[in-house]
Formats: structure tokens, C-alpha cells, sequence
């Protein structure tokens, strides 16, 4: 379940995401408006990139984002241009509340997070650990079904540490559902799986929209233009120019702008450290 | 804010007021249904008395009372004549998510919480603190106005550590009402009180259902029988009979039965250590 | 690393284990007198076992033992049979301070600590979980060598929920020790196992002292008599008679008290539902 | 007790205070080696000034320095020309470990905090409210000795909110010390008081080394030059030069260098923003 926002573009305030819209991440902690539960209480993360080190920073809290003064703060005074952001619904839970369970998860330059469920998860944990490398199987601290795809991704990310792309990030998280599809498929046939996930690097980014069930499919937009800003609680998206671009892609949008676009049905989403955004069919990937 | 659930009666499991109930004290964290806003996420505590020890125990958290698996674990396992659980709803930030804000509050063997607002607290705070005795001064440690209000109604009860009765309750809640309402007259003229407390010493209570807006008052609830139990998820209180007595005081009807009573406007409960209830206004508690 | 403490006997008060002795649980979590290092604050746990109903009640804590009042108030107010009490030292930061990581490990009616360490526990993991059937893979939540050892034990207990006996339980921690080496052979050789556990059921435990490192073992200390009692800081054990038995495993004496005997190297401490306890060489165990 | 480490200067990384230095605030808070009792284990604080908004951030917790992931990664990414860091020791359970009792405290631009203990002050508490401002009878939201001086030091502050100085600064620290001594005098006459303090406004400091008591003071070194960096784990502070300056304060010195000086008892140091420092008798301060 769970809500998420991530950012790219020119340098905003973290707070500009976090505690200022109108539907921020704190916001959406308690009412979110497009799950059937508004609650998001388990738990919350912030990934965000830095000059000078490729790793981002991160900081995640088993307590709840709407009470968290250190988030508050946080957000008050960190800028960055290159921002995931998450509060997490434990999938009524199933998964512990534990700061190693909170979203994003990270490894090197690379960062994730979902919002979703694979309802079946614990008929494949065993099967996909299987699969996966050494480093893979000793990087799961966890027991979320999102950090193990992260932990596949991972797979077809190795050896990039330095040459990543929207494209190599679309087909890292391509692989990813296709992996999880195959293994529903060998051990829980017929069971579902919702998967808005995103993959950075901090330069580039995918997303995809994804759900196997005809019926419910968790929602995702995506905003962009030229530069984000909120002035107190009023935030906007400016009309694309040539000069500069930003990208935000929310699980809601955080205000009533005219700017938000649905992403489409099983879609990724790819954006390039240019700001320019392409989709595709999330089955086309694999191409990419 | 706040949800809360008093008991009294022949030993019970905890488990029968926190996790059993269809409206549970775990649901009430997420769903409560009589408040205009239903999360109660910011903590909460839980006092239970036990044989050969006047002191009640307590067991709080500013964790959320749904993912706290503490708390499913003692409410399984603990039994107890006289219990006090509440959820918080921190008033929009008003005051800190901590601890020491956590309802219960307890002094030697008297227990106290609160479910409501003094929306002027921070005008009348200094007054009330002037007012009390040296040991009443000291006693506070958070910055809830409930906890203040407790301090209030200790002044009326030292000195009766031994032989209180719910007269004495009364009288003590009756007192720290007419005190909060003295004190907003002088700083805070034409402001509201909304005042649901409950006051106990394990063996008797007296709880109020007490609001000065006449457009708004929190839900207040009793259950008197002979016997309440949970069979599973399906509780219910058995018609009253001559040999033993039970009474329940919530927020809110923890389940559909048929023996839930609103508690009138402005009156006070008096619940007696042989389970015996009656009401009075609160006005006329003085002569308790 | 860590310290614990284990007790069987008639019902004791929980402090005074945890509270009142002089080298209590609490003591140990800042002031550990027989590890190099005394500080073990990296979390706790408690497992105290409850008239009707095998399975054991837990409370945990990611927050140091010394500064919970939850603990202190619980360890006054609850009596028990059974207890088991840890404190925990993160082995410098190797495994995450998490809720799951906190000893005693639970399953079912049984529970399980461990003091001690794996340093080669990276490179034996994958091994070890490839070896567990499906529910013991399924049952490790947390990250730590101990969690995985209680797994494979587990796998020795299953099918045994409602007729173990301590010479069950020794046959488990052997296994237990045995599948660490022999894993370690294959995958670390030259590297040590400290192993110091306790298993028990509630009426029967097994506790082993274990080091293969000629230079080092943890401490471990039994001490059995009649009844054990605190008044006040003093604690004692009563002198052996016939008509009951009481036996405290710890990592490091309570008190100054005669009582306290060293287990024996590579020994593991066999105690009956009825008190009695008798030592076998760890090899010896799996004639059990 | 406790320990703290102040820094102004250039902009450094906040890891060369929490993280690197062989004697680190991470370090101090398990083995502080000039403290009787080595552990500081109740929560911990970190104040830093940012560009572009007078009001510094803080980041607290009360869990441990040691074990929190949030701070290592704070400490790792945040750069800060003036930083406040405190590892707090909770004085034996007379204030509760909470997060509003965790130093640094912050008001508008001003931070403070403290090291050492008024053991008496439960005997002064009320007599020093009563002679708080309003506003600050009111910004005292926790129950610490420290906060309630923090309080007194800001009625000397208000109206100085753009216009502060280490003159003022040390004056405030002075009034403050003075009214501690005149409290004790009148309420708890021949009890100590061990007052390490740092007052800053982000770009000067007054900080003083003060103890009642012949036999004991707790330590305090000041450490002067033009540039402090760590290389890994090997920090310095480079000779005083022309074209810039750094400070260090710290309870106990970081590292072995040489540039250490123990501030002499019951004196103040006063910090100027272009890192010049005089040291003045306590006594004499008033006069500033």
C-alpha cells in the first residue's frame, strides 16, 4: 500500500514535497485520498542526493511522518535535486513495522521504493531468494516483499554503478515484474500483484504503474515543467521553457494544479537527467 | 481528543477492551467512529490494577497503538478487576507526542484520563500551576492539559489514599471542572471546555461526560450487567443478576449490543466498588 | 554478546530477576561485570511464561533496558514459572538494533536467547537457510546469527509441541551446535562459534556453554536450591529440600551468594520440569 | 553529566564532530573518557545553522547515538559552519529520557546546552518559574534542570534577536548562573551546582566551566586555530593564520592533538564571529 513522491530537477526545498502542498507526504499520512484507506502510519522514508558523493542521504522512522519533528526539520532545511519521499501502510500486518522495512531502500547510487502489494509473497520469498546472487540474497535486511524486487533489480544494476540511464533503470525494473509475474506464476498461479515502483540513480529515473488485477490498479501521476515551487502553501509547476526541468511523479498529486497526468495502465515511465520523460509499455522494456 | 475504555468488575481479560471487540480499543486507533476525525495514532497507554498492590501498572507508548506488538502481547496475557486503556489523538500538534503525554496518568493508586480539549490551555497553564500545592507543582511532567487537570484533582484527593469512594472521586472530578472553568473565565472568557474524564482508585470511579458548547459535546457511553466476556471477536455483557456486576465507560460502544447507554450531558457517573451506577449533574457533585 | 538470564521454579515476581538484585538484567545493561565490554544497550526482551495458555507472553524493546519504564513497571507486576530476560549488544554493529532482532526468539510454546557470536555468520547464512525446510525459511524475521541457530533447532522440535523434554531440547541445542560447525567448515574453517543458549518449553530447558576458541568463552552461571526470593537488593537462594526446586541460568551471577557455580566448558545443563538438573558433555547430547 | 561538542568556524562536515574523530561524540556516548561513568546512552541532540535562515535545525532522538542510523547519515551528508552536538546521560533517572529533554534547546536563533547537574532542583524548580516571563514559563516543554536555564538565559536574550554578541551572550550565561546560585541559596542553601553551558546565535558563543563544588568540576576544553578537518579518522586543527578561524569546544578533547586547552574553572569563554576568544572570571561577566 503506502503513498510515494519522487522529484527531479533543478534544487528545491525538501519541504516543497514533505509538509508545504496541500496534499503533502505528511498530509497524505493521514489522508491520503486515492487508496480506500487514507492511513499511512507505518512507518516513513526520505532518500535524497547530494553534491559530491553519489550515495544519497537517507532518513527512515518506524514512527509515524506526521508526528516526526526530526522529518519536519529535516525537510525544513535540506535542499536537493533529487528527492524520494514515502510513508508507509504495513499491509495489514503482514510485514513488521521496523526501520528495515521503511521505503526507500538504497544500495550504492541506486534507490527504490513501492506502493503496492504482492498478496501471495510469502509462496515466492523462498523461490526468488533462490535466484537471486550472492551479494543479492546478503543485501535483504528486511522481510517486505518490496525490498526483495529491489533486491532483483539490483541484479541487472550491478557493474552500472557508473553508466546508468533511464533506459538501464527501465529495464532493471521490467525485469523485476517480469521476474515476479514468472514466479506467481510457478508458485501462486492466478494471484495478483500491484507494482508502482521507482528506480533513481539521482540523474534518471523509472516508474511504472503496474497491476495484474483488471479491477484495481493503485494510482500514479506525473507533473512536469520547468520548476517546482511552493510560496508558504501554494505550489506550482511552471510551464515547460527550454532552459530548465522538473519532474515530480506522486502516487497523488500534492495539489490542484492543472499539470497532473495520470500514468497509464502499465506504463513505465522514463526520465532522463534532462528532465525529458518518455513512456512505454511496461512489456517493451526489455528492449530498452 | 482521544478514545478511551474504563472497566470494572470481576476479572477480565485485557484483551476483551484492546484487540477482541469488533470496535476494539486497536480499532478505535484507526477507525474510531464518534469523532469527526477517526485516527488516534499518537501514542497510548494502558493501567491495570493487580492483587496485593494498590499502584496500578502501566504500560504507554508513543508508538501507535495498532503496530505495537507489546501491547497485543500484554492485553493476551494480562487479567485484571480494573483497567483504563486510551488511545491519543495529540489535539493538531498542540501538544508533544511523548510519554509523558500518554493517558493514563497515575498518582499512588488513583488513575485518571481524558478524552477532549481545553482550547484555551496555554492562556489559563500559568494560573493553574500558581494554584496548586508544592507536591501538586511537582507532580506534573508532560504538557497535556490533561495531565494538569489530573494535578488538580489529586489536591482533592491526598490525604485519602486509603478510604476514597466514588463520593470522593465525584467530588474530586467536580472540583478540577469547576476549577478549569474558574480559570477560563478569568483568562480565557467565552472559550469551551470539552471535559470526558474518568477518575478511578481501582475499586470505585467517577467519570464525567462534560462539555461548556452547547453545538458540540464527545460521545460517552455506559454498559452495566452482570458479566462482560469475548467469545472470539463477538463480546457482550450479561443481564445484570445479584451476584456480581461489571460496568464498562467508553467513547464509544466497543461492539452492536443492546445495553450501551449514552451518558447524559454534563452529568458524572458514580460507579461504586459493588458495580452500582448512578448520576448526578455535575454541578450538584459538590455535595458528594 | 549480551547477557542473560533464565529461571524455572514456583512463581516469582519478575523484578526480581530483572530490577532488584544487585547485578539484576538492568545492572548488566550498563554494568556488566564478566564481558570486556559492559555496555549492552542495544535493546531487550523478556519472555515470561502464564497459566493457561503454552505459548509464552513477550515484551521487547529496541530501546536500552536501564531507561524503560514499560519494563520496570512490568517486571513489578508480573509473576511467572518461566522466565527468560535478555539484554543485547548489537556485536558492533554487524546486525541491525530492530524489534526483531531482540532475543528471547519465540515460536510457539518454545523460546530461545543466545549470548555469543558468529563472526563468520556472513558466509555460513545462505548455507544455513538453504538447509531449513519451508516454515523454519519462513520463520527468520530479524538478521542475527541467533535467530537463524533458534530455526534450525526448531526444526528438531517440530512435531514435538506437546511432549518435549529436556533431554528433546539438549538433542536440539546439539543439533543446533553441530550444524553451526559443520557449516562452518565448509564455509569458514578456522572460525569460531561462541555459543552460550538456552531452550525451553516452559517446564524443561537446555542451556549449553560453548566455545571452539581454546582463548575465550562467555561466562555462564547455574544455581539451583529450593526457592529463590528478593527482599528488597537481597536476593537468595534457598538450600535444596524435597518439596520444590527453583534453577536460575545466567550469564553472570545475581548476587554475592554462595550458590552460583560455573557450567562447565562445552557442557550442556539439562533442567527437568521437576527442578533437577544434570550436565552432559555438549558431544554427548544427541544420545539424548 | 552528559558530554557536548561545539564548533564554529568554516563550514565543516558535521562527521568530523559525530563520526571520525577518535574521540567522537558517537565514541563519547560509550566510553567518554573524563566522566566517572563512561556512558551517555539517553538520547542525544544536534544543532546546525544553515545558510539563509537564522533559526538553526536540530535533530534529536531518544534512543542512543550509537546505534542511530538517522545520525550517522545526518552527520555524514550535513555540512555547517556552526553545529551544537550533546549525548546525553539522564542523570540517573531523575529526568525522564524524552525527546523534549534531549539538549540541544533551541529558541529563535539562540541554542543552548549543558553538562553537568543542580542536584537540588527539584527544591528550586517552582521559585524559578514563578520568576520566568510569561513566555518563558511557557516555552519550558520538558523537565530537564538544563531547559528551565536555557529559559532564565533567554529572558536576557528577548529583544536581542538580531543584534547578539558574545558580550550578551556571556552575560546572559552569567545572569543565568548567578540566578541558579541565588535559587539554591534561598531554597537549598549549601547545595552544588555543576554548570557546564554553551549559549550561541549561530555566529558567536559564550560557553563557561562552573562548578559550586571544591572537589569536583566536570572538564572542558576549548581548541583554537584556523581550520579543523578530518582525514578519515585523523582530525587536526591547523595553526592559527590570518584569513581564517575555527573553534572547538568540547567536554573532552577529540583527538590527541596538541591545540587542547582545559578552560579554566569557573570562567567563561567568549567566541566571536570572526573566532576570536577571551576568557573572563564568571563573576566578572556581568559587567559585558
Amino acid at each position: 500500500m503506502c503513498r510515494f513522491i519522487y522529484y527531479l530537477g533543478d534544487e528545491i526545498s525538501v519541504a516543497d514535497l514533505v509538509t508545504r502542498p496541500e496534499n503533502s507526504l505528511i498530509h497524505q499520512s493521514t489522508h491520503a485520498k486515492e487508496r480506500p484507506e487514507p492511513l499511512n502510519g507505518d512507518g516513513f522514508g526520505l532518500v535524497w542526493y547530494v553534491p559530491d558523493d553519489p550515495q544519497p542521504a537517507r532518513f527512515r522512522s518506524l514512527t509515524p511522518a506526521w508526528s516526526n519533528a526530526n522529518l519536519a526539520e529535516l525537510a525544513r532545511v535540506t535542499r536537493s535535486r533529487c528527492v524520494m519521499a514515502h510513508v508507509r501502510a504495513a499491509t495489514s500486518g503482514k510485514f513488521d513495522v521496523a526501520d528495515d522495512n521503511c521505503h526507500p531502500f538504497r544500495c550504492g547510487r541506486f534507490a527504490f521504493m513501492h506502493n503496492g502489494d504482492i498478496p501471495a509473497f510469502s509462496k515466492i520469498r523462498r523461490a526468488l531468494m533462490d535466484g537471486l546472487s550472492d551479494p543479492g540474497f546478503a543485501s535483504v535486511r528486511g522481510n517486505t516483499d518490496s525490498e526483495h524486487m529491489f533486491a532483483i533489480a539490483m541484479e541487472h544494476l550491478r557493474g552500472h554503478e557508473n553508466d546508468s540511464s533511464c533506459e538501464l533503470l527501465a529495464a532493471a525494473l521490467h525485469a523485476t515484474v517480469m521476474r515476479v509475474l514468472e514466479l506467481l506464476d510457478a508458485h501462486a498461479p492466478g494471484t495478483h500483484a500491484y507494482l508502482n515502483l521507482v528506480l533513481t540513480d539521482g540523474q534518471n529515473a523509472a516508474a511504472c504503474r503496474f497491476s495484474t488485477d483488471q479491477s484495481y490498479i493503485d494510482s500514479l501521476y506525473i507533473n512536469q515543467g520547468s520548476r517546482y515551487r511552493c510560496d508558504g502553501a501554494v505550489c506550482y509547476m511552471a510551464e515547460p521553457n527550454d532552459s530548465s526541468r522538473a519532474v515530480l511523479i506522486s502516487s497523488e498529486p500534492l495539489n490542484e494544479g492543472p499539470r497532473w497526468k495520470s500514468v497509464p495502465r502499465n506504463q513505465v515511465a522514463l526520465v532522463s537527467s534532462d528532465g525529458s520523460v518518455s513512456f512505454r509499455e511496461l512489456s517493451a522494456c526489455a528492449a530498452g
